[in-house]
């Protein structure tokens, strides 16, 4: 069955079933799985943070359901009719403003808020079992990839070795691309684009045979599909960069191991494989960073305590040295500070040098 | 003479009169144009933000200035060796914390802060003329380029009328790129890049023979760079889309006009030739967007009166008239409101015609 119609599918059946209840003279339902912490777990097998078994019903003739209800089959229908339908994907914004009309005859808006319609998006996911990005809904475009990758994206053939310093611009759903010749030795990730640029301009890629990708600002659900593919599809390394501090050690365990806040995604975005490349407390002895370290403050501190609990990094070794390294030099470091061994030291001497050796953290 | 040349003379120059001082057993002194409210004026004539002619002196025996020139000193010489010399690049931050060291033989700091090092970058470019992107320092790289128009970037040749839906990643210096072939008639800059992704996937760029631009957030100096070698190498309309509202209002100006923290920079970020094609508030009348309208807050009506008393808007009567409107309405509205009707109204109908019709606001 095609991509398309099994997407189409999974609305369907959504309408068939209140059909069937409506002709059964059923009080209409959707069974809805729950979203909430208290059926979130991490699965220490898969290592990932998933969404527990606990479901809840959503009725139409129910006054505390009423409106959530005509909500849910209203977008649904707008994702099958406006966008499955055409092939159009639509912004978390628009689906919004799409949504926001007046109940027939009444002067009630059918959401009055994006919060209302991004919510039962989500809902529609876990009812569904599909994306979001399955679904053609799509948040903010974010992100720069170069290096050894040919990639299809609508129909255009895109060689990314080939893209200058700039790159491709990563869009919003990376679901879609194809991966038409892969010639990597592993992908490393960065938020900073300033880091992004900076091996972009040494050609770090084609020295070292990698791909680079970089999110320029938070990892966003695009970015970890992406990076989620590559590591499946290609069986490439997924290598993490990021500021030794309790930052950048969350931002890798959510790359890894998944959100809180998208535990129903897990599976369409969770890399276990992945491997933290730095930068570490060890890193700050050894290439004599001391200096260079940042104070930390009563945040800081807070956070070190908060996620070295959290379930992911409680057994983790190599993690909780890092944490405690962190309060003992009661500093953190971030990877612009390595521009003081030389502007290109990063990518000459402490990235080649790091991957050779495989100094990771898992 | 090679543009690289000219770069390290303007800060050789620098060196060389300190050095004369010297010689001349005079206090060395570096002079430098005041960037401050008090020396920025709105040149009436080329319509731009300006910094006027009034400089100051900073000298080296003069314990209130000794370690801001030792700062400049110091950041020009790191800028020609390290950067230009090799032709490489550096992060505001990376520089940061090249210069950040201490005075030998003291326990003293010759930064401590980025904001030092960031102001000195700016004093250097005002004392030698040249842009910081011409000084090799970069800020964060941020936007995306779709559309008719082939650019060499670093030796790469990339045509980004085949690079899908998510396009060329723009660099955050955009002066070294080149123009190879130009085949649209106008250039659409739109802050949001949920809009750009709307327009993308409809091919509007193809259909309308043009080129798309996004900044994904704040204008940044190298997209204002960008766009103004377009309108002036190539002769090309630059048209702004923003949302209805004082926000959209000053991201046009700043395009336009310049900002006064880069007034000193304006002669390479202004565009005086930008044109503002939408939303307006007679957009909200005309398709019927009133229902739409996000009613405006204590910070819109005072950012209102503020924008509005702005010497580049205060005769302006087209946007006078929209900032009355905006109050009369007491509401503003985004552009994903036209998705209401229809997912790709903006695409097939709302820029084509007021592209045709040229119901710009200058």
């Amino acid at each position: 069955m095609a991509k398309k119609d099994k997407q189409k599918e999974k609305l369907s059946e959504l309408g068939e079933k209140i059909v069937k209840d409506i002709d059964k003279n059923k009080n209409p339902s959707i069974t809805i799985p729950i979203r909430a912490l208290t059926n979130i777990e991490f699965n220490e097998k898969t290592k990932t943070l998933e969404l527990g078994k606990k479901t809840a019903s959503r009725y139409f003739f129910n006054v505390a359901h009423a409106k959530k209800f005509l909500q849910t089959v209203e977008i649904a229908s707008i994702i099958k009719k406006e966008l499955i339908d055409t092939g159009k994907h639509e912004h978390l914004r628009g689906v919004f403003y799409i949504t926001k009309r007046t109940i027939p005859e009444t002067n009630i808006n059918i959401v009055d808020d994006q919060t209302e319609s991004d919510k039962i998006i989500e809902d529609l996911e876990v009812i569904t079992g599909l994306s979001r990005e399955q679904l053609h809904v799509s948040a903010n475009k974010m992100g720069s990839l170069v290096g050894n990758i040919i990639i299809e994206d609508s129909g255009d053939t895109i060689n990314c070795a080939k893209l200058g310093k700039g790159g491709y611009s990563i869009p919003s759903i990376t679901d879609e691309l194809s991966f038409k010749k892969v010639n990597a030795k592993y992908v490393l990730y960065m938020e900073k684009a300033a880091i992004f640029e900076r091996l972009s301009e040494d050609k770090f890629w084609q020295k070292n045979n990698a791909i680079l990708v970089t999110s320029q600002g938070q990892t966003t659900r695009g970015i970890r599909r992406l990076l989620q593919r590559l590591a499946e599809e290609e069986n490439l390394p997924i290598y993490v960069l990021c500021d030794g501090d309790i930052y950048g050690a969350y931002i890798y365990s959510v790359v890894k191991y998944g959100s809180i806040a998208l535990a129903h995604a897990s599976e369409r975005l969770t890399i276990p494989s992945v491997k933290y490349v730095g930068i570490t407390m060890e890193d700050v002895v050894k290439y004599d960073l001391k200096k260079h370290l940042i104070k930390l403050d009563e945040k800081d501190l807070a956070r070190i305590k908060q996620v070295s609990q959290y379930d992911w990094f409680k057994d983790n070794k190599a993690w909780q040295k890092q944490f405690k390294m962190m309060k003992e030099f009661n500093g953190k470091v971030e990877i612009q500070a390595l521009a003081t061994k030389g502007v290109s030291f990063i990518s000459e001497k402490y990235l080649p040098e790091k991957i050779k050796n495989k100094e990771f953290i898992d």
